[in-house]
């Protein structure tokens, strides 16, 4: 007879898991013992539970399935939440497997148990679905369920809390298999609501999120834009984009409320495929929430959580035969030369990964402001996967989903472009990465400040800050040496300051498997993004 | 006429606070803003949540008085759950405000805003109070009442959530200051149950815990158990203890319930000051939850949320006079040599502490299984108070403590003791403690494992655990370099392997100003420990 443990184990295994990322304590130790007994199952040890949930994130991102996490009570779990905020928000799915007092001991409030709340209170905020077994033969299948929870439309966080008692007591139920359930289409009425709007005569642009933003989908999209004279627009931070020479060419959003308004104005209709109206990040006194201007006319196709790949399809042959191709990415003919004694630059390091990038790379990006001058300048590298590290905004998921990315994929280059100030929240990554020996080039993009936050204490002041105001932003006292960093958690590191240098390095990470970190000091002037903001807000205050 | 932001400010400076651990992001900008415009606040800024909470608490428990905490939006909060639940469970005040989107942007949706809850849902999990503004008017008056909740009893946590509008609309309402409540006292019945209990002859002990353990209360307590013949006992996780040569001699329960079952088998009567019953941190199957046996009456005089103080000297005068002087720490009379070639270990680190440790330190404990060696042996040091830093047993918060500690007593040398894997979920402490020059010796004890669960998964097993298990809690692959990892965050580090080299690299450390990093690998040996576990586990299945 089996134990709850294994009745749980084998319920994930027949779904089709293999990948756990783990962070066990005394409550998973009945797991770890199931895990090592089998083969089955691939454990990877992570000192940190944003690691363990942003490598989830990352691993069913490439995977197309998800892992399941092993995180210990409430604190672990509540450790792993804002990794698991930006997966929810970019519906990545993950299973989570987060142990538990015994039942007959959480009355007893040992030291686990928490003041005000459970575990499921803090697991509901940021999981579509959240159960606790109650005994043992429920574990099996409540894993089934939980899986498939998480397959579910675009995919989902599904959170399953298992309480010691229900590990080691005998569940005497076989475990079973949920059936995955069918992915929701979209509405015919809608499909030919929103062909007879693409033949209008109207500026039109087509909004990708999700899933339409992967090859397959933005050739079908394409196919649209190109048969309607439509303009194709990713969202601003993408789950997953296939990017690079070859590929369709897309423009993302821009961040800031005040270019995305700026950039959508030339549109009169704007159809959203698999993608929200885009809205700001934050709310700022005097300027619009939305990024969309309001003489543009905003209608959903599909949402994130329905069919994507039906309704384009469907919609594609609607619209029928193209008017011309639609433009692609293409490898530029001439590759500057870096400069010798050039100081580094978001820019060059764009340049350079357009250089050097091996073909079927996958770029996770989380270069924060750097990521404007790189992702301009990274134009025509050979055709790769573009995963935005953050799709909650929530720091610190870059280092964890290069990890998760490099498990999931481990014939493809993980280039993981990562700025300073994000990466200190899971530096932690880099021991894994070691581990594990994974293929993974990270360049820390240092600066030595939460430079993004320099624009926004802009929008506050009406005098320049003052240096008490700059030193809650800085992090160059003292400057992090991130080449020691990294080789005390194992991982080889060179620093490079100028576009030479750089260069180099990046050429001889790329080229060689493993892992690699290049500390990449770069000279950033913010002030033409501070002054933008600026005129805007006196704009905004004028009118 | 002040905005929201300046009304808040002003409410918490007025009601003392002087001091703001802080990790902002743009909806804390206006607070930034106003912070470094005046001179009433120090701002500390971390890079990672778990290290502003952890610091707040190591600050509230020295300081006897709270800081506030600046975090950014739900995932900010979220990453500084863990160390807000060990001070929660520790009853230490703390008053956090955390920014949130804009109330009318919060229903946009926009990227912060999470899938299945909000900040005041997982706020609630780990605190005693919450609330959130609702308009600038509130602000002022919402920080008057966050301090007055958090300084109640003994210490709670108190979260008031931010929007940004609230931050920005003027404030039309005066800031208020709120009074803050009297401590709820003992009933007098119960001091003279109690009084009466102690004189019936029974073998008693005394379990302290929260503010009992402090040196003006642990007097009273002592002349409490001199007069009645009672035995003294400390809870297993000490808030703040004051202890050294001269102090008041007090075991404390020890963690495993194995050994705690035999600890107080000889008691049959406990009195409860300021302390729970103790209970098992987990269930085990076939071992009991409480640490205290069936036979031992247990009441309670009075609770951490009560008057301790007043409690003590209560009953201190109704049990009348001393019958003997109760046992102290004494300065031992030989300091034995550390061995040149010998292999360090937790006891020799203790009696190096011993040696070496200046007056009135502060010692914050965070040396996991190191740690029944290291106390063992560290007896008579220099009379120094003693923070056992992770009282809600959510690992990582000792590093965080000793930057907090160190800001609240920039005269006293702060020695933290950190185990290396619980060091890992916060290094990013490191970098604070270098920031601002705290005068901290940190010794990371490194045994390149999660040890504890080596003892946890012994329990489980029927045969010896295999490589595949044990990987799973090792840390030994690669070993963390941390005088890399310490030097790459800026504090200078030596490492030691050898009891003569440790006990030169803690004198040095110990008789310079600043922060310092030993690395100390240990040889431990903790098969005593699971052969004591699997006894214990045999004799129970034999019953």
């Amino acid at each position: 007879m089996l134990n709850g443990a294994q009745a749980l184990l084998t319920a994930l295994t027949r779904a089709g898991l293999d990948t756990c990322f783990a962070n066990p304590g005394t409550s998973e130790m009945q797991l770890v013992y199931e895990i090592g007994l089998g083969d089955t199952v691939r454990p990877v040890l992570c000192l940190q539970e944003n690691v363990v949930t942003g490598a989830a994130d990352g691993y069913a991102r490439m995977a197309g399935k998800p892992a399941f996490t092993l995180l210990h009570v409430g604190s672990g779990f509540a450790n792993g939440i804002a990794n698991l905020h930006n997966a929810s928000r970019a519906h990545v799915p993950i299973v989570n497997i987060v142990g538990a007092n015994a039942t007959y001991h959480q009355p007893n409030f040992p030291e686990h148990e928490m003041v005000g709340g459970t575990i499921k209170d803090l697991a509901a905020v940021v999981s579509h679905w959240v159960a606790e077994a109650r005994d043992a033969n429920e574990m099996g299948p409540l894993g089934a369920e939980a899986v498939s929870q998480a397959i579910r439309g675009g995919g989902r966080v599904a959170t399953l809390i298992a309480p010691t008692n229900c590990h080691w007591d005998p569940a005497s139920e076989a475990p079973v298999t949920s059936e995955p359930e069918a992915i929701p289409r979209a509405a015919s009425s809608t499909l030919q609501h929103v062909a007879s709007l693409l033949k209008n005569g109207k500026k039109t642009a087509l909004l990708l999120g999700g899933a339409a933003l992967q090859s397959t989908q933005l050739e079908l999209a394409a196919q649209i834009a190109a048969a309607c004279d439509a303009t194709l627009v990713g969202e601003t931070f993408p789950t997953r984009l296939s990017r690079g020479a070859g590929q369709i060419k897309i423009p993302l959003v821009p961040y800031f409320v005040e270019m995305a308004q700026a950039f959508f104005s030339p549109f009169e209709q704007l159809i959203l495929i698999g993608a929200k109206s885009p809205v700001s990040t934050f709310a700022y006194r005097g300027l619009p929430a939305s990024k969309i201007p309001p003489h543009c006319n905003v209608v959903s196709l599909v949402s994130v959580e329905q069919n994507i790949a039906h309704a384009l399809t469907e919609l594609a042959a609607m619209v029928g035969q193209l008017n011309h191709a639609y433009p692609r990415e293409e490898r530029p003919e001439i590759l500057p030369e870096p400069g010798q004694d050039v100081a580094l630059t978001a820019e060059s390091i764009g340049r350079a990964i357009t250089q050097y990038l091996p073909e079927a790379a996958i770029i996770v990006d989380e270069s924060a402001t750097a990521g404007l001058g790189i992702n301009q300048h990274c134009v025509g590298a050979e055709k790769h996967e573009y995963l935005y590290a953050v799709p909650g905004a929530s720091i610190g998921n870059g280092l964890p989903m290069a990890l998760g990315a490099a498990i999931a994929c481990p014939d493809q280059k993980v280039l993981a472009l990562q700025a300073d100030g994000s990466a200190m929240y899971t530096n932690q990554a880099l021991w894994s990465i070691a581990r594990e020996q994974c293929d993974v080039t990270i360049v820390i993009i240092k600066n030595d400040a939460y430079a993004i936050l320099d624009v926004e204490l802009a929008r506050v002041r009406e005098d320049a800050p003052n240096s008490k105001m700059q030193s809650m932003l800085a992090l160059d006292n003292p400057s992090i040496d991130w080449v020691q960093l990294a080789k005390g958690l194992g991982i080889e590191a060179v620093s490079a300051s100028t576009e030479a240098s750089f260069y180099d390095a990046l050429k001889t990470a790329l080229n060689t498997k493993g892992p690699r970190l290049i500390e990449a000091c770069i000279a950033q002037n913010l002030q033409p993004v501070i002054n933008m903001v600026m005129q805007q807000k006196q704009k905004h205050s004028d009118e």
